[in-house]
Formats: structure tokens, sequence, C-alpha cells
């Protein structure tokens, strides 16, 4: 009896003592923690933790993972945010925009769109972009989708390098393309000073932690094709990606077919455009052979159903683009056309949409509609190994979203709820990069009253330039 | 000129003393006075004013107009409410739910319709729905349709007695239609004892302030052609409405083609059934002929495009119906196929649906969207002389909405941006019959806490009802 006592004091002692001790050998220090909550990871197995956690370093996912775990995990963490009762989500990514836009919210609304733009839009830019419009409408643009957890989003328009630094200073991700377009536009008049605009712009930003920059040549209708060319050439020099408005509306395909007898597609393809570097914007008028295209040459697509509403201009086949695995995302269109910049209705209606025009209630599932405004436009952007899921090693672009309202009551499925029944306001946190940019609905990195102030200025400036011949 | 000082005095006096002082004798006790903001009417004119009042007396709406000349009014208030940087609009209407379906919000979504009823919600609602259940799921849709600015609702369920007992405590105006259909319903086990329950129902609640009792024969699919016969006698002996599912879905369709030979909409009309008193939900396949009918017959219609998208329903024609100056409204349908109980999302779907479908970006314009959501609902219903306007004499249903938010601003369009922009949680005040129910989204008539709690409980009791066989 004594011996096998004196056996096990050498075993704790062994273990207990001269041994390192577990607690503290495994201590490991993390800036951010967040505990509790149903963190939905959208990664390739579609994991929810029903009460999770994730660990944040730096500008990095440590781990995610099931909150029972977490002791053992034995973390030091610099912040701890509790997520009981909220859903943990990757930051939504908004793969088309119009940033500055925002400032045009909702201008002439319900008209044919060739009205629309020459008596609204183009009168509007015309007369009121300068550097100082597109710092007021960038910044609103950033409060807005901020509070509605978009963490990361492609832009295209001019005075990108300024729209690069308010974006890098509120703390948000972007994919930003520099607009080359066959005419002269706010920045750059004429299309050499805006291929060297936008080289200088590709140079400055490039490798940056939070943007991306882009060349966007505008469309295929609005580009020459030795332009076109021209700004693959740059974009390949420089690594960068491409964003285009890519068959869009009737008018686009007649207009090819008219010039070049072919499609939009099928055109840039002709050239040598596509590629994994290009982003197509709304991709509405393709066949199942443009598609496979499309998919050949990797080329991402961002869905942006309620501006292919409200303008008329089809429905993309989302059900064809996502059989085929196409890199298809989700993106809002500017806020001139769309009046918001809201992930979450771009999620419900194309989970609606194609039901409707299908007529099967069974095809672009929540879940699917969920992926495409999360990995599904990161992987659209090409950018699917950084950011749109929570996995270990992704950056810690993760947003909080209050489960408790009673129009998500009850609740007998996440995932649906999150699709057709969240709002943007129910979002709570917006983390970019590790870092908190809104904490309870409260804003850190930008000064909403001022950001308010300052796009309320604009709008009397730009409605009183619309009266004035 | 100590002669025209004279001549003065006396005007003066006279004027001042004599005559009976003009301030007291035009005082105008009122219970309620919204001062400021814009006030959106929606009478015929399209009247709003940039900065308005509403006085309000008992539970009627004694004038509205421009705050300029609200001094000269004389209003001596009771409550005065600041509307500065809001909307001032009437209630919404929400013309077609189910609202104790808000318990089965979501449940089993994105499956065929078919799957959808006998695997989820028939078993859910045999299983559950009891007076105690259809308390507790009226709470929770009142609580969201108060707090989105939903001031009246129509509805079609079981046990609408106590629907219209919970809906009068809350303060809400309703058209309760208890549901009458050829299968053991969860209150009613026959159609005889359907038929005399609801005949109680309709005298019980006959000439009511807030509740209009009516019948809801389910669909021309579920109710035998005698038994919808009943049902019509049984509303002309009470004056009652109708509320009936039309023409909602192919599945519809085939079967009354192959039973009757004919459409839903004319086998209605074949047997009598189509008049006034008539509210038809969905109406999605019908043709001009059959639309000229409906105008004939004066029915009222409930537009669902949210319900239609989701479950596939196909698309009503609603550019034809406005046309043709049919009494059109929006619903949201049930919570358990559309996840939320949100007028604001009807309107802003409702808007682009149609520009889609038509190729046409003018039709359904924002402000005919608006329109629908609150006097066309009103129409649709035949109320329109007591709600869906603010208008004096009118009921006093008014709902406040904050303009502040970043994603309303700029605001070059107030209707366009309450349709394409505004959320239900930018609604903050919410009147119904001239008494607050939400004050700066605080419920003053039910306790949303306890209203939570109770739908939480039943999430739990669904889920267990149906793991077990």
């Amino acid at each position: 009896m004594k011996r096998y006592f004196c056996i096990l004091l050498v075993i704790f002692f062994v273990c207990g003592v001269f041994s390192p001790r577990r607690s503290d050998a495994a201590v490991k220090d993390v800036d951010l923690l967040i505990v509790g909550g149903q963190v939905v990871t959208m990664n390739g197995q579609g994991v929810i933790y029903p009460n999770g956690y994730v660990a944040i370093r730096g500008d990095r996912i440590l781990e995610v993972g099931d909150a029972a775990r977490l002791k053992s995990r034995n973390f030091r963490a610099v912040s701890i945010i509790r997520a009981d009762n909220k859903a943990v989500l990757p930051g939504l990514i908004n793969a088309h925009t119009h940033i500055p836009m925002t400032l045009l919210r909702g201008l002439g609304g319900d008209v044919d769109l060739q009205e629309w733009l020459t008596r609204y839009i183009f009168p509007a830019e015309a007369k009121n972009v300068t550097r100082d419009y597109v710092i007021a409408g960038t910044r609103l643009g950033l409060v807005e989708m901020i509070r509605g957890g978009t963490t990361t989003y492609a832009d295209m328009y001019y005075f990108e390098d300024t729209i690069a630094s308010e974006t890098k200073r509120a703390g948000v991700r972007a994919i930003l393309g520099e607009t080359v377009i066959d005419f002269p536009a706010p920045d750059n008049k004429t299309w050499d000073e805006a291929i060297g605009f936008t080289e200088k712009f590709l140079r400055q930003w490039k490798g940056d932690s939070l943007i991306t920059p882009a060349i966007a040549p505008h469309a295929p209708y609005t580009v020459s094709t030795s332009h076109l060319e021209e700004a693959r050439r740059l974009a390949e020099k420089y690594d960068a990606p491409i964003l285009i408005h890519l068959a869009e509306a009737a008018t686009e395909t007649e207009f090819i077919r008219t010039k070049f007898n072919t499609t939009p597609a099928l055109y840039l393809e002709s050239i040598g455009l596509l590629s994994s570097r290009v982003l197509g914007a709304h991709v509405v008028h393709v066949n199942d052979d443009e598609i496979a295209i499309l998919k050949k040459r990797d080329v991402g697509i961002a869905h942006c159903p309620s501006s292919n509403m409200k303008l008329s201009s089809g429905t993309a086949p989302v059900t064809a683009m996502l059989k085929a695995d196409l890199r298809i995302g989700l993106g809002t269109d500017g806020a001139a056309s769309n009046n918001d910049l809201n992930m979450w209705e771009e999620m419900d209606l194309a989970a609606k949409l194609h039901k409707l025009v299908t007529m099967n209630p069974t095809v672009v599932t929540a879940e699917e509609a969920l992926r495409m405004a999360t990995i599904g436009s990161a992987r659209a952007l090409h950018l699917e190994k950084e950011i749109g899921s929570i996995e270990a090693g992704k950056k810690a672009d993760i947003i909080l979203l209050d489960l408790s309202a009673p129009h998500l009551t009850p609740m007998y499925n996440l995932v649906t709820h999150l699709v057709y029944a969240a709002k943007a306001s129910d979002v709570t946190d917006t983390i970019v990069n590790g870092k908190v940019l809104m904490r309870n609905r409260r804003l850190l990195t930008l000064d909403q009253a001022s950001v308010m102030a300052a796009a309320r200025r604009y709008q009397k400036k730009v409605s009183d330039s619309l009266k004035s011949k």
C-alpha cells in the first residue's frame, strides 16, 4: 500500500512541479476575445458554433471555436466583447458601389435611365464633384457601411486616392478602382491624364494592409478597345484588380452588337480582358456559354439585385451562375440609384428575386445569399484567402448582430432570419482588421455629427446647382 | 395730430376691449398637437406640408396644415409632440396577414410550398394552436407592427375573437376575419361550428371603434361552393367584410380549372361572391378581363410582393391594376413565410419588382407604393373614408419617422426616401385613434419584455412538438 502511495506521490510531483504548469505554459496573449453568441463561420463546412468564441491577435483571427473549450485555451485578452444573444458573422462585403454617390442619394428617382443620367446625375456630378465632395461622400458612405456591418467594399469612382485615404483613416477595407473612361472626368480631363493618375495611385497604395488599389475601366461601351487593352496592361504591371461594369443593360448589349457584332462578355473575351483579376459588376445579360467563359477565365461577379430591379436592367442568371460555381458576390451599386448601401436588403432580394424568376422556392437559399454577401463577395474579389469567413489565419473582419429584436423572435433557423428578417440596424459592433470601428452602435473612427453636417451642406449645394442653368 | 391720436385710441379700444379678444374666442381645445416635421398627408392632391402641424381631438384629426398658420389657430393642447426633422405620415395599413403566425416566424424556409405546409406549418399548427398560443402570437405581432408604424391590419386566422380582444387592448385598428375552411381548424372542428363561432364573433364586435369583425373563407380551393355562398350570406346579414385568398398560386388555378373549368376569379364571380365587401389577398393569376370584373365589382386587393416572391407564387399584374384604378393595397402575409411584418419592405419591393417585370423604371413610383401602403390599403379594405390619409375628420392614425439617419441623408425627395431607404426602425412614434401607442420607440400599451418571453417559450414548445412523432 505504502509503495503505491509513494509511486503516486512521485507521479504528482513530476506532473505538478517538475513539469511546467499547464495553465502558465499555454497562456495565449490575444488582443480581442469575442465570447458567446452564435458564431456563423461561413467556412467551407458551414460550421456554426451555437455558443462560440473568436480570438483575435493583431489584425488576424487566431482561433474560432466552441466557448465550452474556452477555459482550456487559456487566453489572456487585452479586450473582451461579450456576444450573448448575438450572431457573430464575418463582415459583409459590398462587391460593387460608388461611395461618393451617397451625396446624390435618391436624386431623381423613378425616371427613365437616360433621363436620370442626363437630367440629374451627369449635371450634378459635373457641377459638384471635387476632391472635397469626394471626402464628404466617402465619409457618409463609410458611416452607413460601418453601421450596417459592411467591412469591405469595392468601389468605382473618381479621386480614388482620396477615397483611399478616407477609407484607411476610418479603418475600413476596400478595393478601390479609379475609373477611366473615354470622357472628361471630374478628376482627369483626358485619357492620358487618367492613366497617369491611376498609375500613381496603384504605385502609392500597393501593399497597403486595408486598401487594394485597382483600375476601373467604366464599361465595354464607354471605353475604346485600345483603351481597355491599355487598362489591362496597367493592371498587369501592378498586379492590380480590374473592376468593370459588364452586361448591365439592354442598351449596352445593343451598342456592342452594333459595333462589334457580339455580346459584351464575348467582346471582352475576344480582346483578352477577362482574367482572374477582373470583377464584373451586374453581369445581367449573359447566356450559359458566356457563363462558362466567365468560369474558365475565373472572373468575379457582383450581383446587384436592388439596382437591377430599380433601373429595370433585367435579372442576372444567378441560379445558373451558382450552379457553375462562379465567383459571385453581392453589391449595392451607388446610393444615387439604390438610395442606400444596405447589404441586408441585397441578401433578402437575391434570395427572393430568383425564387420568383425561376418559379422555384428552393433556389438561392438563405445560406447561399449569406454566402454571396460574405465569402462569395470575397471570392468575386479574389480575396477569399484573406477575408469572407471566420477562420483561423484570416483577417479579423467581424460583425455582431443583436438577435433579441421582436422581428427576429422566435428563431427556428438563424441563417434564414439573417437573410429574411435581420436589418442593418440590428448590427451592434463592427470590427475590421482586428480594430473595433463600432461598439454598441457607437462609431469610434468617424465623427458622425460632422459627417452628417457636411452631407447636408452638399445637399443644398447640389440642389442649388441643379436649379441654375 | 391730437385728433388722429384720439381716433387711433378709439380704434384700439374697440378692437382690443369691446370686441371679444381674438386669442380667447378662437381657442380650440385639442388633445394632441403634432408640431413641425414634414407632414405627408396622402390626400387626393398629395399635399405635403414641409413644416406642418396636425391637431387631434379625441380619436379624430381636427385640422392639418402649415405650421406657419399655427399661431392664428390658437390651439390649447393637452399634449404636444414636436416632430422636427421627422416625417409625419398616415399610419401604414397591412392589408393581409395572419398575425399569430409570428410564432412560426421563418419556420422551414426555402423549401417547396407543399413540403413547407405538410412538413412544417400544418403539424406545428395542429400541435400548438390554442387560445393561449393565439394571445402570445398576436401580442408579438402587435409589438412588431406598432414598432414599424403599422396602425391597421387585416387578418385571417382562427380564434379571431381573442385576436380582437388583444388588438383592442393594445389600441391597434384591425379588420379581423375568422377563417372558415372545409377542414377541422384549431378552434372549430366542423363547418357548422365555425359558422356559429363566426356569427357570434360578428355580432359581438359589430360597431367597435377599432375592430371590424369579418368572415374569411380561406380560398376558392379549400371551401366548397355552397359553403362560400353561406359565408357570403353571413357577411351580408352582418354587413361584414369578406377576406379571402384569391388566385395566389398556379396550383389553385389548376384546381379550379379542373373542377369548374374556369379561373379562380371568374369562379367567384359566377357564384356571386365578388362585391364591395370583398378583399382578395394576393390576386396574382388574373388577366385584364378579370381585372375589369374586379373593378366592376369594387373588390379590394392586397398585393403581397415579399410572399409572392419567396413562395414563387408569381407576379401580380400591379401596373394593370393601378391603371384600372383598382382598390389595391399592400400586405405582408404571415411571418411564417415572410419572416417579418414589415410594410416598409413591401413598399420597397412593390416599387422595384414591377419596374423589373415590366422593364420600365417609371412604373409603380415611390409615391404609388406609399399610396398603396396607406390610402390604397384603406381603399382595399373599403375604409378610405375613415383612415389612410391625414385629413380633417379622419381617424387620427399617424406615425412619426426620424429623418436624421445617415441612410436618409442627404434627402432630395422625401417620398422616394420613404419608399427606397426608410426602415421600420426609423419610426419613432405610433398613434392610433388619437392614442399614442409608441413614444420615442417606447411601447406604451404592451409590455415588450413579457411578450418576448412568451414568444420564446412557444419557440421551444413548437420546436419540441416538431421533433416528436
